[in-house]
C-alpha cells in the first residue's frame, strides 16, 4: 500500500516518466504557515549536481494544489504535485527484455503481470522521494522544536570519500555509504511498545527509500558485542537524561528524551555502465548488459534530506497520537 | 498501537505479572488445522532453561479460546491466551523509585502518567513475545511451503560463544548477539514499493521485539562498503534466480524469489546484578542499583523462534494481500 | 475485519457456544478508573428476562484480564472476557442442513467454506454485543460529560407496544422496533468531512449490531419530504445553538454542539417457531422449518444499551483524534 | 480522515474554489483498461444542467496523472485530477460572518480554528463528489459483472416530482428526495460480521456524501413494523436465491447473492435565497440571510451516480479482500 500513518497520513503516487510525482498529506493540523518556498531548501539538497549524481536535471518545482489557504494549512488534505520534465524514456526501453541486476525491473514485471510502467523504474523510481521530502517539510514544522539532521559518515567504507566516488565514476561503477540521522529536543514518551515502537515506524519508512539495506539505532550492531554493564545508559537526572546514549534515545520502543540517533546503510546504485550479466526474458539466455544513460554513481549523496523527511514524518505522527493521552 | 497487519491482523495484550498474555488474530482463512499442540515446539524453543536464561519457569500453556472449531480455523478471529504463573511481583517494587538503566521503566512512567503496570516490566515485558510466537505458528501454516529458520551466529562478538555467556553469568552481567533469519521457497512479488516493502514490514515487527537494535537485509551494512558491480546480483534464469544473494531476496522492496535473508542485532539484557547508576526519582539523587531476581544473561538465546514468528506474520499478510491482484 | 477505530480501537472475538466472548480495547488513555462493577449496569440492561426475550440465562460476568492496575487503566490494551455458560449446542445441529431464513447460516457456510462454528450462530451471534457493551462502558467514561441515552420509541409499529410483543410470543413469531439514541453535551467539531463523518462512523458501528436495517439522523427520511426553509436549523447563538435540531446535531459530517440524535430500525428476530420454508442443502429440496429452542421474540428490547455503547465508542475515537488539532 | 478502504483505497483532496479536486486510488489491480473517456458518462450524469440544479457550469474534465500506462492500470496508485474553473469566490465572502444554516460553515470555522478555506464550502463542497464518481468508474470495472444502478424514487415526498422542483425554484427554496440503489449479480460471501458488514461499509461511504441523512437496506424501517414470519426471506435454491428480498441481499452483514438494495434520504440543499435567520459571529446578534449565487434547488437530482460510485467502491474493496480466503 502506498499510504502510511495513523493521524499524519501520506499517500504518494506517480512514476519517474509519467506526468507527475505527488503526495497527499492528511491529518495535518490547521494554522501551519506553508508555501512552496518552504520546500526549496530541502528539495535543493536532494537534487543531483554534485560529482557522483545523475546528469538528469529537473527543476523539481512543487505546487501545493490543496489544503493551504492564505498561506496556512487549513486542516483539509494537502496535495503537492511535481511535474516531470526532461524525460528521455527511450533510455529505458531495454528493461522489459533484460531486467537490470539489483533493480526492481524483474519483480515489478512479475508482480504487475507486465502492466507496470517500466520507464525509468516507474513507481519504483528514486524520484518518488520528492514526495517524501516535501511532506517532510510540513512534518518538520509540526514537530518543532524537535530538530533533525542527517550526515554522511562513510562512503565506500571511508570517512574521507572524495576519491572513492571519483573512482566509481571513472570506472562506470557505483558506491554506497552510511548516513547518520539525529533528532534533538525529543520529548519523552513517543512510541508504542507493540507494534508501533519509534524504531518500528522509522524503519518502516526508511526501508521505503530505495537502496537502504540496513538500519541500527544507538550503538546498534556494536551493542550485540558488548556487555549490559557497558551498554546500559546511566540515568542522571529526573528528566531522563543519560550519561551515555547507547540506546539512541529509545527504551522499550519509547523515546526517552535523549537525542534520537540511527544510521542507515545505503547500497551502491544498481544502474552502472560497467558490464553485468542478466537473463534475456524472451530467449531465456544470459546476456551482457551495460546500463547507459544518466544515473547516480553514489545515490547516498542525495539521501540525507530524504532520511530527515521520513524521520520527521514518523515523529509527527507519534506526536499527534501522543496528544490523545493528554 | 498494539495491532498490526492489513489482512492477517494481530492485536496483543497482557502484562508480565497480570492475569494473562494473549493475542487476537483476525483475517486468518478458514480450514487451517490448528491446535494447542501445534504451538508447543516453538514455545518450547522460546523458553528459558539453557545457561544464560532466566530461572523464572513458566509452563506457557496456550489456550485457543475462539476461532477454531473441530480442529480447524473458522475464519473468525482466533484468540490465544496464556495464563501467567509463578509470579513474584515483590521483586519489582523498586522500579517506581529507581528506574533501571536500559529498561522502559522511566519512559513508561512518563508516558502513562504513572498508571502503568510496572511489575516485571508490565506490557513491555519480553513475555509478550509468547503472543508473537503463537501467532507465528498460525502464520507459518498459511505461508507454507515458505519455510523460515533462525540461527544465532554470534554472541558477544564470538561465533563460538559458550564461554562468553558463562563469563557474563559469573559476573552478574549480560551479553548480546546476532541472529540470522532465512525464509526459503519465497514467491516472487510480495511487498509494495511505498510504504509496505518487505523490509518495511519485517523491520516494523522486528523492532517490536524487546532488545533488537539493528537489522540488515542481505549484505546489509557491508554492501555500503562495496561497489555496485560487486553487490548487484546477476539474474541467471527466467524465474529470477540469482548467482549471488547480496540483496537478501528483495529488490525495490519486493521479494525476488531468492531466499529472504536478514540479520538482527540483539543488545545485552538490561537487567543485571552488577551495580549500575541511576537516579532516584523522589530524591533526585544518583543511586547505585543492582537488579536482583531472575533474569536472562543472554536474551538473544530465546529470540530465534520470535524472529521466525514475526517474519512469518509479515509474509502471511503480504501473501494474503497479493491474492487481490490475481 | 473484526477491529474498528483509529485511536480508540476495538478487536472483538468469540462464538456463541465457544469458550468466551471477548474484546481488546487499545488506545485507551491511562488513569481512568475501571472495574468489573462499572459494567454491571449496562450488561444488566442488555440481558434477557423481560417478556419477549430469550430464556437462555447467562450470568454475563466480565473479567478484566489486562490493561487495568490498581483500579485504573494503564494505557496498555484492556482485554475483557466473558465465559460462555448454559450452552445447549444440540439445539443448533440442524443449521448445516437447513439454513434458517433471515439468519447468517447460509452465507456463513459459503463464506467460510463450511468451517464456520455454526452453533448458536457462532461468531454472528447477538452474544457478541456483550463485547460492544463492555467496551462502551469504558468509552462512556472517556467522553464524559457527553451523556448518551437510548429509548425504544416503537415496537411493531406501535408507541404502546406491550400487546404486540405478547401476540408475537403467543404465535411463535417475532416483532421489530425503532430505537432513538441521543447524546447530550456534545462538543463542536468532531468528525471529518471525508470519509469519517460522525454519521459514517456511527452507522458503520451500528450496522455491526445484528438485526439493524436502517438508520437516520435528525429528521432523517422525513427531511427528504420537506423544503430547505423548513429543514435548515436557524443558528441562534455564537456557540452554534440552533432553534431546531433537524440536522440531528451534525452539519457537513461534523458535530455542531447540539444534541446528536438518530434512530435505528431493528428488524424482527429471525428465529421463530412459526413454520417457514427453506432449502435442504443436501437434497436441494424445499423443507419446512420451525426454529425451536430459546430465542428472543423482540430483539429490539435488548438493543438500547448496545446502541449507546457503539455511539460512545465512535465519539471516543473522534474525541481522541480531535486532540491532535489542539 | 480523508481516506477509506483496506485494499482498494481512496484518498481525496481539494476545495471547491481551490486549484483542483482529486483522488488517489491505491490497491487497484494491474491490467484494467482505463482512460479519461471511461469517466465521461458518469461525470455527465453528475453534472448540473437540469432544472433544479446549479448554474455553475464546469467542464469537469478528469486527468489521469499516474497509475495508468498504455491504457491499462499498472498496479501503482492512480491519481485523477479535476481543475477547478468558472470560480466566483466573491459569492461566498459573507460566510465567515454569518454562517449559513444547514451548512458546515459554522462547524468548519470552529474545527479548523478559522483556517478553513470557506470559499464555496471549501473541502466540504459537493464538488468533492467528482472524486468519488471518478474512483467509482474504476471500481465498477473491478466488480464486473456486478452491475449497479441508482434511481430517484421520490422528490419532496412525491413519485411524480416535476412540479415540486419547479415550485422550489420559484420560491427560492429547495427540496429533498429519496434514491434507491441496486446491485445485481452479487456474489455470496462479501462482508465481515464485525465490523465490516456490507451495510457498515456502504453506509460509512454514503454518509460522506453531503446531504444524506438516512439509509435503509431492504425493507429497512418498514421491517421494524412487521413480524418475523413476514420479513424472513424463504431460501428457495442451493445458491441462496430467496422468494422475497426483504433483507436487501444481506444476512448477518454478508451478501447472500440476491440483489443488494438500499435507499437513502437526501435532505433539501441548504443554500436557499429565501430569507433565513442566522447569527452574526462578530456582533453576536441575529441576522437575516438570503444565500444568493448559483446553487442546486434539488441536490438529489445529482446524487444517483455518486451513490453508485460509493457502492462500487465498497464492493470492490470487499471483493479484493474476499480473495484472501480463496
Amino acid at each position: 500500500m502506498n499510504s502510511f500513518g495513523r493521524l499524519f497520513r501520506l499517500a504518494i503516487f506517480g512514476e519517474s516518466h509519467g506526468d507527475v510525482i505527488g503526495v497527499v498529506i492528511d491529518g495535518c493540523p490547521p494554522g501551519i504557515p506553508f508555501s512552496e518556498n518552504d520546500m526549496m531548501s530541502d528539495l535543493e539538497r536532494r537534487k543531483s549536481g554534485a560529482k557522483g549524481t545523475t546528469a538528469r536535471k529537473e527543476s523539481d518545482m512543487p505546487e501545493i494544489v490543496s489544503g493551504v489557504f492564505n498561506g496556512f494549512t487549513t486542516g483539509a488534505p494537502v496535495c503537492i504535485l511535481f511535474r516531470n520534465e526532461n524525460i528521455k524514456s527511450s533510455d529505458y526501453s531495454f528493461i522489459k527484455e533484460t531486467p537490470r541486476p539489483g533493480h526492481a525491473d524483474f519483480v515489478a514485471d512479475k508482480k504487475y503481470n507486465g502492466y507496470n510502467d517500466f520507464r525509468g523504474g516507474g513507481h519504483f523510481s528514486g524520484r518518488l522521494t520528492l514526495a517524501l521530502v516535501s511532506a517532510g517539510v510540513l512534518a518538520k514544522k509540526i514537530i518543532a522544536p524537535v530538530n533533525i539532521n542527517s550526515e554522511i559518515i562513510e562512503i565506500g567504507g571511508l570517512k574521507d570519500f572524495e576519491s572513492v566516488i571519483e573512482n566509481a565514476v571513472n570506472q562506470g561503477d557505483s558506491v554506497g555509504g552510511i548516513i547518520e540521522c539525529r533528532a534533538e529536543n525529543m520529548p519523552v514518551g513517543l512510541g508504542e511498545p507493540f507494534f508501533d515502537s519509534v524504531e518500528s515506524l522509522i524503519s518502516h519508512l526508511v526501508f521505503s527509500i530505495p537502496a537502504i539495506k540496513g538500519i541500527e539505532f544507538g550503538l546498534g550492531f556494536e551493542s550485540s558485542r558488548k556487555s549490559g554493564s557497558e551498554v546500559n545508559d546511566a540515568i542522571i537526572d529526573a528528566n531522563g537524561k543519560c550519561a551515555t546514549n547507547n540506546s539512541g534515545g529509545i527504551n522499550g520502543g519509547i523515546s526517552n528524551g535523549n537525542d534520537l540517533v540511527f544510521r542507515v546503510a545505503v547500497k551502491p546504485a544498481s544502474s552502472i555502465t560497467k558490464t553485468q550479466t542478466t537473463i534475456n526474458i524472451s530467449s531465456g539466455k544470459a546476456e551482457e548488459l551495460s546500463v547507459t544513460g544518466r544515473h547516480d554513481a553514489c545515490i547516498a549523496l542525495r539521501i540525507p534530506p530524504v532520511l530527515e523527511a521520513v524521520t520527521a514524518i514518523a515523529i509527527a505522527d507519534l506526536m499527534l497520537i501522543s496528544k490523545s493521552f493528554t
